[in-house]
């Protein structure tokens, strides 16, 4: 197939050799289905070394899944979710959240994809009220959508506000690996040392095949997490070969090496075109570049590299576009796109 | 990790090596995710070669997957589904039809697995009936979960038969490809020759990593598929391993030299068993064997040879136990299981 | 309106004066909606006057209502509800069950409507396997769909079985006032003193014009029923009009009176129609009676009855019908009945 | 039971005399259940007069109920419905429409409860994106949850705007009446004659015992109709009760005497108010005033008329309280608020 490579998505790149090497490796006799086998209770042991014994680890197949596993887990059919209106659950899940964890979204307007406690608070409410769907979590993205991080402060902030309500704090860490290395931080400290009370883990962004975490931390472990992960679809059956990739990922630095690598080359590719004049919509702390293109431009760059438009219109004859990174983007690459900028 | 090999499920074997060197391959520079990349479009056209351009091919997870996203695109909430009470769908799923497909399940009693025109009929009732949820989808698994077989005549009745009540053939095919080993058949001649409307057509069970594919046939075919699937969570992002792996298994004749040899290793292990006075419980059609064994004898084979008890109690100190057979099973471990099978 | 009578169903009556006028005398002034009024206090009160302290009891509008409410307050997603084939929830509630009340049916066959330990033992399997939907609640009615009646050791018997496997004992009963007046008990020796952790408490077929209610007792009382209620459209707006006619029935002996009426009436028929030779199915111990008539004599009887079939061509040119008798069927209404069938 | 009066809602009074009339008229002999009588043909008939042949409505018990099963009749579980961060649908079903009707709430904000074509286009997007739910219903309350009105241009743009992309236009019209009184339309000059699609059409609030309707309109007629009814239990056993409310409120010019006095109290109400200098929040174009009080003040009147608080703190020491007139609101009941808040 013809070779390409570009900045549409940390989706379209491959899978990192050591990580492939594992899958490899796993490929030996047989090996009990489901989860009962030697690789997944290593992986899982190796993640509760970061997670701490007080935490369930359940490998599912891709990032919805593990949004919907986790929220059905500690949700009620009668509870609901608040989230950013950007917010992955909200707008690029189909419905998912609301079908198939049975939870309702209430989303929040924000400036950066983050929420805060002053934008949360006002959809706290209906407490006790049996017309209103029961605010249970306060779901973030870290990374948010628009390639903000939250700090561990800003964390814990959150979830001490859910925590006083009876709520619980989800983060969707589809790219968790690009935000602890974006801030120097260890996994641990931008969830349980957090106060965070459950988890997407994201594998596939950051150089796997497939694969994601549902983690559930302290009093969010619930009886339920073997259920709804088989109820929805998401227990894989030859699972040694999701979890080999865990191995490979999170039983090593490498995930720390993929998530470096991409946030690196996000910030080159940030400074460069900003040195260009070009403007950039959020502040670059991972791997992902908000960029303000002239729409007249848009088209033969994207057919050179792949990225998408993010919002139209936003300024007269201007469009927002998204520039991501990935584990395998070289500064060659880089090179290559502000290059193509700087002919504009 | 140790190394042993059993008969307990086709889901213990590991990948073919055929199948891995294609995922191997397939991890070259980036790729459109989602299904929108070369790979794809092959192996969707490849399968459309044996179903006829009337149809829609839709990669998935998992057999579970496969089987809930294509239910939930042909069927509306208050339609329902006949079954065998021993189908997959039934007792192994973990109420996901139900649940994520939104359909109500409707058993039958089978003595081998088989549904038949007499059996189905009875829950053929309360068309137009607002009170009864209206029968949509007679759904069969071929290979059944007995071990045995549908003919070609034997689907042509089924679907006839649903289609004279405004009903659609459903296919569990996680072992179709056994199934046509089976009875010397195509996949065309197992589905869409034989009236079959929708089908999941099963991958990992057969040598894959992981992957199985929703097909629709003919009037079945419908613009929910892509939604369903996207909000069921069984839209990979890297799609192209997936679809890889179909294009190693569907675009050679791989398919059916994994499946005859799995075939191959059941009748030899079921007539080496009958020939040492064990009772075969089904006739022993593909890949499955089910035998009786007494009680005491039954732990300690389970250790060396992995399998599992299917039924305790069935007969005076009896219990029936299920032996699988797969890719990648030789006859040194039929001869093996035979030899300890002799040594009671 | 034409005015008629006939046997089709204890829904054809309409309301009880007595019912009618507690409506009438409800329609005063003003009353905060949604149950925060007078009635609705005291009407609960009433009840639980008859199921004790430890109990929750909601008015909802319909008998579907009641057993999804009812249901889904004590089930989470993954669990599934053992009942007869026969049920009500199973062929006449159109999937709410699996749709609203998000549980997995399990049937099982009966030769009277009437579970016991042996037919509902082989269906409590699989707990702890997550493949499989978990057990939770053993379902029956009382009255049967068959007209029979469960005795109080008999739900004891159940709901000890029940209780050994951590689940619990669900009674529809849409008609528990014909069975308590049918045993000679109370409605706390049917539910409460028998085991019974949740009931379906009807109304509207003993004499009301709408209302049932959902009890549930000890430790399945829950703080999910207000929500499930509401998110199931069941919690009515002007409840007052509800709890008057619970008042009314429940408040005094009407519910005996009503149910004695339509259990004295339908033995009448029962006896009467035996002695006419006419084979009756089923022990008439409540209100239905199931008779066997020649096909022939059928419709002309059905257009001056206004009775259904039951099931058709059971034996040789005969069918069975269903005849109800209810709070305001006379014993002119069965003498007719009777002389009809005579003259044949 | 103590009476009292007061302007909580239009729930809190009781039956208009004419419908409890027809109530007790309708008591007589048997009538077929579920709606197969005579009361309802004839009231769905008196409903068709105004919304024409092309139309199907069905009776069910409440707001909710309505909302629910009209939504669920157009929509497949991957649809969203684009309404008011206000609406009821959104803020007081406790999650029903995602949860019984199955689809995705896309709310947006609105400074008075009233969509409109700008407020709404921005969330018309992703169509044919299998990420993203589909939008396929834009709905509103007519009269809104603020107790302001859409005219029939109004509508016909929003109904415009939704074929445009091939969308419905949804109108929860628990209100319609009095909105019809308060523009002086036709109920069909709101609806059929505005492009309106499906509405919840209202009878409690206006006087009735307990009843809505669903009447679905032109190409969004479907046969689903019955069976989401009945699955989501909204289908009436005694149905002849409920249809003879309707008969009395829609064969005659009931509704819009109910709905003209409830509208002129609340406008006399807001008069009086105002000029007593007293913020009247949002235009009184039906019957429902919105006042800012003092919070010092709001406690003691809330004890003698019964009316809520709709948002507290929006300006200092001030907060929003909603007083809802009703068809039995007297002069002497208004004058009573107006001169108890002349005395603060």
């Amino acid at each position: 197939m013809a070779a390409w490579r570009g900045f549409g998505s940390d989706n379209h790149s491959g899978v990192h050799p050591e990580v492939l090497a594992a899958i490899v490796d796993a490929n030996t006799g047989h090996a009990h289905a489901y989860g009962d086998d030697e690789w997944t209770v290593r992986a899982a042991a190796c993640l509760q070394v970061e997670f701490g014994e007080n935490s369930q680890v359940a490998f599912v197949f891709n990032g919805t899944g593990a949004n919907v596993v986790g929220l059905s887990a500690v949700c009620r059919p009668w509870e609901s979710v608040v989230c950013a209106e950007s917010a992955h659950i909200a707008t690029d899940e189909c419905a998912a959240p609301e079908h198939i964890a049975n939870v309702k979204l209430v989303t929040v307007l924000t400036p950066d994809g983050k929420l805060t406690p002053e934008l949360v608070k006002p959809a706290l409410t209906g407490f006790g009220f049996e017309h209103h769907a029961q605010p249970k979590v306060i779901s973030i993205s870290n990374v948010t959508e628009l390639g903000t991080l939250y700090t561990p402060s800003e964390l814990r902030t959150l979830a001490d506000l859910a925590h006083s309500k009876n709520m619980l704090l989800h983060v969707d860490g589809a790219r968790l690996a690009n935000a602890a290395v974006g801030l120097g931080a260890s996994i641990a400290d931008l969830t349980v040392h957090a106060g965070v009370d459950l988890l997407s883990l994201g594998g596939t962004k950051n150089g796997m095949l497939a694969g994601e975490a549902v983690v559930l931390l302290g009093d969010a472990c619930t009886d339920a997490l073997p259920y709804v992960r088989k109820q929805s679809a998401q227990l894989p059956s030859k699972m040694r070969f999701l979890a080999a990739q865990f191995l490979a990922m999170y039983g090593t630095d490498l995930w720390r090496r993929c998530a470096a690598n991409a946030n690196k080359m996000a910030l080159a590719l940030a400074t460069g075109a900003g040195a260009l004049g070009i403007g950039i919509a959020f502040p670059v702390q991972a791997n992902e570049v908000f960029a303000l293109l002239p729409d007249a431009a848009i088209p033969d760059l994207q057919e050179r590299f792949h990225f998408y438009a993010w919002e139209e219109g936003v300024a007269d004859g201007h469009s927002l576009v998204r520039w991501v990174t990935s584990w395998d983007t070289t500064i060659d690459d880089v090179n290559g796109l502000l290059e193509a900028l700087g002919e504009r």
